[in-house]
């Protein structure tokens, strides 16, 4: 992991801030988040690609076609998912509201949901929760992240350096995780100096090799977002800089979502090399890293290195030959040529042990590759989940 | 289920007969089996598409082109697979074995073997287990569907007739499951005079709707072989009606198979109607059924609706129109439209817990039609797969 690119404390780029309550969405937690920039941002959003988008996502699909935002309002426990036009009536209320306490404008503010789907959204309780919260805004992004938390277990943020600008990553995950477009909710923010179709283009390419090859459990969620905002306070930065830092910082925050994925205890990541191209180097990665043998076998530390070789000769439509095939469990080679090597049961065995795997396939067939992001299957992702809506 | 179709005991076809033993691969279970006809029988086989075929796949491919099988000789606990050149060769050596044992040749016997991957097969084991079993051949084919189990709690077979035929079923499943040309091990054997083309086309049709509509866990098995023989005792059928029974024989025997998956505690079928073609209801039936949130909502007996809606949606190159998109859980319409009715909470969840679980989606784009059959995700199958290859 790429560690000291990352601020010890993340904090926010100039002119950021935000606040969180507890409205009664939920008993006593945090279960509302404002994000306020001091000035208009240019921005930029990718949102999920299900067929069943939440009423935020058509709302806010709506709203970044003005390229600006102000603020972005967020509550946790009721996602306003499969809730009809009164959902989107709805989600419309919450930017007013918004828009109302920040003096702006309801289409410079983005709204998201997430939890649980199928349920109207109480926005009564966010229309009066909020008032007065513009009073509450503070300087570090942790307590942002604290109220769109569902079943995450510790708020997540980020912050980097660019030049004498700031990025800052604020996110939640745990469930329903296989985005297509962005994760389930991830704010970025900055002070750099930069147009909202030139966030558009470095944010669809930094989420193509971060948040799009993550997945905790195969489901995509139909409030994936993922949204950039640029307020310009620290000026103009260099670019090449600015997409390699905002890259590594989506793929330090999707390693972050997958260790915190529900019920994880790795942090699991397949890399395949040597492949045709890079669509099936991604297609290969994200079979090894959701084939349910795999990730019970790093739960269980036990190294059935068949179930590599079954996960990627799965994929049916993908060059793969047998005798070109490698493969190694945390550096230890495990395969060659297809067959399984004698290995050191005891040393991979151990190695598995670790909180991050990394499982690396050779294909030898091309010179594409692509890393995927995930976790191990556990017992308390089935107890979790098992009784989420009622709980 | 349909239920009368099938005898209440199996039983075998005139001239075929079983024998199982422990040869010493496990323990003590029985670990070695050998089907045997009278007479030589037209025959053909469909096999896994894996990239990684196991070695009895590799010589039962060229086996089955001659169209003829007298025997097939199957062992449990080490599967042949990822074991290069001397996994064919021990393969060639277990064929040999049955044939001396058999009084035939070993281009006349099918070989499969099931269990771990990557181990090389003990085959003097094999060798010296497997005399003398010819005395042992007996009537009743759940002898030779024991010696096939891996980790499937009961061994399974089923029979029914066609006019003065009888056709009769014995396969092994559990884990490492989404065939897509056969389940891990099913053998279907009949007394019925059919050539091998036709054998061929009937078994192809058969299998499409059933055992490549079954998915415990997404992982499709090194192993996987369907193979059928016919040994024309009873003379020439009706070929319509044969082609019936054997389609529905094959759906039963997927519902047992599924219902068997590793640690399932119900039997989930997902039905989609109305979509535009018979690949897309296909696609979006195993979409709902793989999602691990539908399995562990199944399990939990928890009518959380969103998530059938989430996995409808995530099959983004479908035509899914959420405005005519209705849904059932066990006969009570859940979604109309998109949207999630209300609906009796106690009376779902109460039907949720019954050992058969419909799930209807009905999506309005067209007349294609699908069912897909599978089982919940349970903590039975993180235990029983977090310490597969050690125990």
């Amino acid at each position: 992991m790429t560690a000291p690119l990352f601020h010890d404390v993340p904090r926010f780029p100039r002119g950021f801030r935000c606040a969180s309550r507890n409205v009664g969405l939920k008993p006593s937690a945090k279960d509302l988040t404002i994000f306020v920039s001091e000035v208009d941002a240019a921005a930029a959003a990718v949102f999920t690609r299900n067929h069943f988008p939440g009423a935020p996502i058509i709302l806010g699909r709506e709203t970044i076609r003005g390229g600006r935002l102000k603020a972005i309002v967020a509550n946790s426990k009721v996602s306003n998912v499969a809730t009809g036009d009164r959902g989107v009536t709805n989600a419309r209320r919450m930017a007013t509201a918004a828009a109302m306490e920040l003096d702006t404008t309801a289409e410079r503010v983005l709204v998201s949901s997430t939890g649980v789907i199928g349920v109207q959204l109480p926005v009564e309780k966010i229309e009066h929760g909020i008032v007065g919260m513009a009073a509450e805004l503070q300087a570090d992004p942790l307590v942002g992240a604290e109220g769109i938390m569902t079943t995450d277990t510790h708020p997540k943020a980020l912050s980097a350096s660019v030049g004498d600008a700031t990025i800052t990553w604020v996110a939640k995950g745990s469930g329903m995780i296989e985005p297509t477009m962005a994760t389930m909710l991830s704010y970025i923010f900055t002070d750099a100096a930069l147009d909202a179709a030139t966030l558009d283009r470095l944010l669809r390419q930094a989420v193509s090799g971060s948040y799009n090859m993550l997945s905790v459990d195969t489901d995509t969620s139909t409030s994936d977002t993922c949204a950039i905002l640029a307020n310009g306070l620290a000026g103009a930065v260099d670019e090449a800089e600015f997409a390699r830092v905002l890259a590594a910082g989506c793929v330090r925050m999707t390693e972050i979502l997958a260790r915190d994925g529900e019920g994880a205890e790795h942090l699991l990541r397949v890399t395949v090399r040597g492949a045709l191209n890079e669509h099936e180097a991604r297609r290969i990665a994200k079979s090894v890293l959701n084939s349910p043998l795999v990730k019970t076998m790093v739960h269980g530390a036990d190294p059935n290195v068949g179930r590599l070789l079954m996960a990627v000769g799965k994929c049916f439509e993908c060059t793969i030959r047998p005798a070109s095939t490698d493969a190694w469990i945390n550096g230890t080679q495990v395969v060659r040529g297809g067959e399984r090597l004698e290995f050191e049961d005891a040393v991979v065995r151990n190695t598995l042990k670790a909180e991050v795997v990394d499982l690396e396939i050779a294909l030898g067939v091309g010179e594409a590759r692509a890393t995927a992001y995930g976790c191990d299957l556990t017992k308390g992702y089935v107890d979790e989940n098992a009784s989420y809506y009622s709980s």
